[in-house]
């Protein structure tokens, strides 16, 4: 019996729902290329049939009809971030949080000024909602987009620009969690025209991460569903 | 020389900035209830002298101006997760997290759930920004917070109610970062009315998790400041 042979057989078998316009299948996308993981991408449109992701197969992977999914060894993992935790516990090199607690708090509290106070608030669901419900225009809806968008740079940018831990990336030289959350918020604000020019610390770190080769293959226009 | 003598030094030296009725310090008085930290508690109003979390000294130690932010030793911490993973890391008993990849990845996404799609979309500010920005009435600002509650509450459900790692609480039978998530959350929840009905797994735990002395000395009702 022959059996196939597999250089990094742990960095198989994963397989990753996700929409290349969607920031947090992006994060997903930056993890899995940093760990060197050649995951299998399913996927999911958001906007056509009425949104895949409330498709029933789909949801009984995922309840809560969000993407990213991963699916990996029989388990399927939602929330972008859970995933991202769980892609650097089973693969811990290279590290994405830092080794002492207080720097892998300072990387959390800026990833999760992303993704808790920027991202749900501006997701596509809030968006048709407030088109639905509110019967908010267009114009107010990207108006919307931009308040919280400002908001949360500013805060990053203050916490970047004091900091001694701030390095080529949000702390130190390489990559972390606070990366992979905010340079896909940058896409998105350049998607709504939002002046970044009051962020020069975050248009540093997006230049350097945007070179970076894991961010590149991760990018929505780099992505086989791309339009 | 006399020193004074701790029974646990390394439970010593902890502050934390909240507020009685926020549903994000209600999660971090949960953890240091837990992990049986004494911290000073520190109020800040967020309703009061145009919301004290825009002072200039709370907003040098937290440029969000959200609350929380924990101090200790000589670091401020805000984002309430950041801030319970960090208790977690430097204060391992008792774990707020399973020992196991898979588990701890299903304790976040829960946590998750909770803490970015659905906290975030119903905070103040979002309140304050429907008002102003929207005209949007109260009715239709209860209704919003209805509608994402129920929604991610639904998910949540059905992800308890279908796995066998579910158990008096989300994750087995001890308290977990997913239950200090959704206890706080079910608490707003019932003050906008919510029909909690339809979730009898989030219920059952809810009342699990409220005759636990760390939960119940947690709890909005039994701060100094709550009003």
């Amino acid at each position: 019996m022959t059996s196939s042979v597999t250089a990094h057989p742990e960095r198989e078998g994963f397989a990753l729902y996700g929409y290349f316009r969607s920031s947090a299948a992006y994060r997903v996308r930056i993890a899995l290329h940093l760990k060197g993981v050649a995951a299998e991408y399913r996927f999911v449109h958001l906007l056509k049939d009425g949104g895949q992701q409330h498709d029933p197969a789909y949801r009984a992977l995922n309840p809560q009809e969000l993407i990213p999914t991963l699916t990996h060894d029989g388990h399927a993992i939602g929330q972008s971030l859970a995933i991202v935790e769980y892609l650097d516990e089973i693969l811990p090199e290279p590290p994405l949080l830092p080794k002492d607690a207080v720097g892998r708090a300072r990387v959390r509290q800026l990833a999760y000024a992303v993704a808790c106070d920027i991202h749900p608030v501006n997701n596509l669901r809030v968006n048709l909602y407030l088109r639905d419900a509110f019967s908010a225009p267009e114009e107010k809806r990207v108006e919307w987009q931009r308040h919280w968008m400002a908001l949360g740079f500013a805060a990053i940018e203050e916490w970047l620009s004091r900091s001694p831990e701030t390095g080529r990336f949000c702390h130190g030289d390489t990559p972390t969690l606070a990366d992979i959350c905010l340079i896909p918020q940058l896409a998105n604000a350049r998607r709504v025209a939002l002046d970044l020019s009051p962020y020069p610390a975050l248009l540093r770190i997006d230049e350097t991460a945007r070179a970076h080769p894991a961010f590149a293959a991760a990018a929505p226009g780099a992505q086989p569903d791309a339009e």
